[in-house]
């Protein structure tokens, strides 16, 4: 199936051809980066913005060289680009490019959302094409891309538009995975918290929006949370998870069983610094700073060994 | 004061100076640019996204030598940069230069917001300096940066702390102006609207953080719910208010007294619409295409009389 399909079937397909329900979170930090990297970077661009530039772009080139045969999709981070300004962003565009030549599903990791007419520009900007004068362009061109939705349904619609018009998809926050997200969506609202809320209009939403077996209208559920990950996979049956927190913030394998459905799919895993700075855990530190996208690889194995148990087991 | 100073102070103070409490929302969308911009821009670059960026920086460069004595503070929206990718995003630093060239307070309207090391990338990139090797840079170095609050603490913490090692400021979503912002931000959780809590929230971060007599840390409370602006304006006294809904969202001046302070200070009403594309207003015809930016000097001459009248009035 070529990009003229739905995303979210690619992506479908990508799992079971792969076997393993992976994102890998491409959110680069400078000091994840090797020695050797960093160097040549500098050596060709000084310690710019450029710089830091390059040296993301070849971090991520050589660990999705290594990976890409192994997962169906990767996650960049924009804010982590975004910090180098606009060569930070460029060099997130030449990743997005260079995950769809490498046949990956993209998920821009970009939490937009704002009022009508302005997600409107970020949809079009990320997801589909913006006219100027005759012609069109897209400008970001990411397959699926995050959505904060405390704006309500008229700042989440332009993107679940822009969706159905070029194929592509969302992964809506429910319940994020970091430490303080039950601050307001743990909040009671008559009787049930605001993330199950948020939930229901996203499988209202994503009823609309169906693949054969999924809508392309997911939600972001944190693995660090896996009894509310066990209650929404009940309440939202349709909806593909993105479930961010393996590994450095804690989940692990035996935590994820219940984000799934009994067909083994409905959720897909991200790990960013697991995979891509792999190679600083003790148990990669055999392959050295020059083997980082090797220890990537082992530790993408390593991960779908431990999501295949928990599924066996569950 | 020059930009030493902290930049909640600086708003203030050209508050006072222009007695024109009024923010303009540069956010250009290529049909409120008028033709002969339009024509030169693609003239040179074509219709590409650098001819449409071209178009959208010089549209605004004519608005804000237009405006830019009258009112102490812009705000544009980066989504409609955004939506042309990377020139677009030339195009916003542009922006973003140039008004603070032209001594213009310079609110980053980019509603990010993450868990905790992601959203100390887009606060460093955004309202700080981001490490480099050995040197440091500022990327986009606006001067105040709205902020989604959904995630809660941990995803606000990093942008306030950079604002205070910088100088900066936020205003963080409370009450949007959207039509559907109730549908989370107004439900009830014990008792009252969960935008109270947010604002509470906003208030806590805000009292650790302050300038003489208003803290740097802000709040997004939207025109077009005046009701609840007053009862939030009750709860957060020292909280400044950025206020977005007048004109084009429908909000009147009449609307907005009670966003205020009694002394007259604590909120600063955006248009966006309502400012740039004033020329398309009936009012304003008289100057024609060529006059826009002449059309966008009466337009805040406007509303500044009719916000002078509205406190005049409370």
């Amino acid at each position: 199936m070529g990009r003229d399909g739905r995303l979210i079937e690619r992506l479908i397909e990508k799992i079971k051809k792969t076997g393993v329900p992976i994102v890998a979170g491409l959110d680069p930090m400078l000091d994840y980066i090797p020695r050797q990297i960093l160097e040549k970077a500098f050596g060709e661009y000084g310690e710019t913005l450029e710089g830091a530039a390059e040296a993301v772009w070849q971090f991520n080139k050589g660990i999705v060289d290594a990976v890409y045969d192994l997962i169906p999709a990767v996650k960049p981070q924009i804010a982590m680009y975004e910090q180098f300004g606009i060569p930070g962003l460029e060099a997130y565009k030449r990743t997005v490019d260079y995950c769809r030549e490498k046949d990956l599903v993209v998920i821009g990791d970009i939490k937009r959302g704002d009022i009508g007419s302005t997600s409107a520009a970020y949809a079009v900007g990320h997801l589909g094409r913006v006219q100027v004068g005759s012609q069109s362009f897209a400008p970001f061109d990411e397959d699926f891309a995050t959505v904060n939705p405390y704006l309500g349904t008229d700042g989440v619609r332009p993107f679940v538009d822009v969706c159905k018009e070029y194929k592509k998809g969302l992964f809506i926050l429910v319940k994020t995975s970091n430490p303080s997200s039950g601050e307001f969506q743990d909040r009671i609202v008559d009787g049930k918290p605001l993330y199950e809320w948020v939930g229901e209009k996203v499988d209202e939403w994503g009823r609309e929006h169906m693949g054969s077996q999924y809508s392309y209208i997911g939600a972001v559920v944190g693995a660090t949370y896996p009894e509310m990950g066990r209650r929404l996979r009940g309440l939202m049956p349709r909806t593909f998870f993105l479930v961010p927190g393996y590994g450095a913030q804690g989940a692990r394998g035996a935590d994820l069983a219940d984000f799934f459905n009994e067909d083994g799919l409905g959720a897909i895993v991200n790990s960013s610094r697991g995979i891509i700075a792999a190679y600083k855990q003790a148990a990669y530190a055999d392959l050295g700073e020059e083997g980082y996208a090797q220890a990537s690889r082992r530790a993408v194995e390593d991960m779908a060994a431990d999501i295949r148990q928990a599924l066996e087991n569950a």
